[in-house]
C-alpha cells in the first residue's frame, strides 16, 4: 500500500504567521501522498467581536448559532482556507483547500438535541473516500477546514481533529495512513511544565493509568481519544506531535499512540 | 469537441436566497460538462459595515485594501462558494469551490499602479486549464469565487465577469464552449424599460452604433466588453441573458454576441 501523511495543525499554529509559514514550508517539503486538516484560531473570535456578535455559551459550551456559523464559515474556509492553500502554492505543493461540502467530501448531520442544543455543530456521518482518493491520485493535496455539511445545503461546523481521524479512518483501507496531531508541545508531556518529558510511546492502559493519576488531563484527553479511536478503526500509525516533527528530517516525532503495551 | 457551459451569475442573483436556489437548480439540472462562476452581492459590503470599515474609494473607484481583501476572501470564498456548492450537492449536482489559489487555477498579479493603487485587485495572469480540465473530465463541476493569486501568497480580488471570460478562453482550446452572463434583465435591452426589447443578436458593429447613440450605456459596458473580448479570443459561443436562460427548456436565450454582422 502506498503511505499517506494526514497532518492536523490547530489554531494556535494559525495564529503565529511566521510559525504558520514554517509548518507550511515543512508540510510542502514532505515527499510522497499527504492531507492538510487545519483548525479555527482566534480569528473567528475576532470577527464575531468586530461584528458585535456575542458568543454563544450553553454549560460552558460553545453553540454554533446561524450567525456564528456564518462567521466560521467565512473565515475558516474563506480566509484561513485560502491563505493557508495560497502558501502552499507560493511553496511548490499543488493543493485544493475543501470544505466537506466541496465534491461532497465530508458528509454530516446537525448534532442531534439530548440536554444542550449545540446548533450548528456536525458530527461526521460518512467521507467520500473515493473523491479524496482521485485527488491524491492526480497528484494533488488536498486542505481541509473544519466546516461539513449535510448534503440538504446546510453549511455545520465540524471539530478538525475528529475530520483528521476521520479522514485518516476512511483513507486507510487504501493507504497505509500516519496520522499526526501537531500542537504547541512536543507531544504528550509526563509533566506538563517539562518540554522534555515526552512520553514516546503511548498504549492504550498506560494512558488509563496516566488518566487516573491525573498525569494526562483536561485538554488532552479528548485528542488523545479522537487518537486512539483512529487506531482502533485501522488507521495504521497515529501520533501527537509538535508542529518541528513535520519536517522529514526532525529526529523529534512526539508521542506515538499504540493500542497494545 | 464536447460541449462546456460556463454559467457566470452576479451578486443581485445571490442577493435573493429563492431566486438563488432556483437557479442553483436549473444549473443543476443542466447537462453536460459545465462551471459556475458568481460574483459577490452585498454580503461584504454588510460584512465591512457590521466590522465597522470604511469602504475605500479612490476617484470612485473601489479599492481593495487589506482589511477589504480579508472580508471579500471570507465572504466570496467562505461563506457564498460554500454555500453555493452545499446548495448544488443538494440538487445532486458534484460540485468544487475554487478559488485562483485553489490548484493554482488562476493566476494573477496585484493591479500595477498607475493614476490609481486599486490595493489588492488581481489582473489574470494564467488559468491552469489542464487542472480545471482534470476536474471536468472526472464529472466535477468547478464553482469559482472571484478571488485569485498571485503564487507568492497573495489572494486578489478579481472581477468575477472578467474570471469567467478567462475561464472561456483558456477552455476553448479543449471544448466548444458556451459563455453565458446571466444576470436580472432578459439579456441587452433596446430601450432599459421594456423587458421584452431584448436584442437577439448583438455584432461588433452594432454594439458601436448602439454605444454611440446612447441606447447601450453605463454598467453594460465593462459586460459586454468582456463579451466580446472572449469571443475574439476563439470563445464559441457569449450570451448576455437572464437566469431563466439557464433552464435547458428555456425560450428565452437573451443576447447572442456575434464578431460579425
Amino acid at each position: 500500500m502506498q503511505h499517506l501523511t494526514i497532518i492536523k495543525i490547530g489554531g494556535k499554529v494559525i495564529n503565529q504567521a511566521e510559525l504558520l509559514r514554517k509548518v507550511l514550508q515543512d508540510f510542502s517539503d514532505l515527499e510522497g501522498k499527504k492531507i492538510l486538516v487545519h483548525g479555527g484560531g482566534r480569528k473567528a473570535s475576532e470577527v464575531l467581536a468586530q461584528m458585535n456578535i456575542t458568543p454563544k455559551m450553553v454549560a460552558g459550551r460553545r453553540i454554533t448559532d446561524a450567525e456564528t456559523l456564518e462567521v466560521v464559515a467565512m473565515v475558516y474556509a474563506g480566509l484561513i482556507n485560502k491563505q493557508v492553500v495560497a502558501l502552499l502554492q507560493a511553496f511548490g505543493c499543488q493543493s485544493i483547500g475543501l470544505s466537506g461540502a466541496d465534491l461532497n467530501s465530508i458528509q454530516a448531520h446537525k448534532r442531534l438535541v439530548k440536554e444542550i442544543d449545540y446548533g450548528f455543530a456536525g458530527d461526521i456521518d460518512a467521507v467520500n473516500t473515493m473523491a479524496v482518493a482521485q485527488l491524491l491520485e492526480v497528484g494533488v493535496t488536498p486542505v481541509f477546514c473544519p466546516i461539513t455539511h449535510d448534503r440538504k445545503g446546510q453549511l455545520l461546523n465540524t471539530n478538525a481533529d475528529t475530520i483528521a481521524a476521520a479522514l485518516a479512518v476512511a483513507l486507510s483501507s487504501q493507504f497505509e495512513v500516519s496520522l499526526k496531531y501537531c500542537f504547541e508541545k512536543k507531544g504528550v508531556l509526563l509533566d506538563v511544565n517539562d518540554e522534555d518529558s515526552v512520553i514516546e510511546m503511548l498504549s492504550r492502559s498506560k494512558y488509563e493509568q496516566y488518566k487516573k493519576t491525573g498525569i494526562i488531563y483536561e485538554g488532552m484527553l479528548p485528542k488523545i481519544d479522537n487518537a486512539f479511536l483512529a487506531l482502533h478503526q485501522g488507521v495504521q500509525q497515529v501520533y501527537i506531535c509538535g508542529t518541528t516533527a513535520i519536517n522529514e528530517k526532525a529526529t523529534q516525532t512526539g508521542t506515538r499512540l499504540q493500542l497494545e503495551d
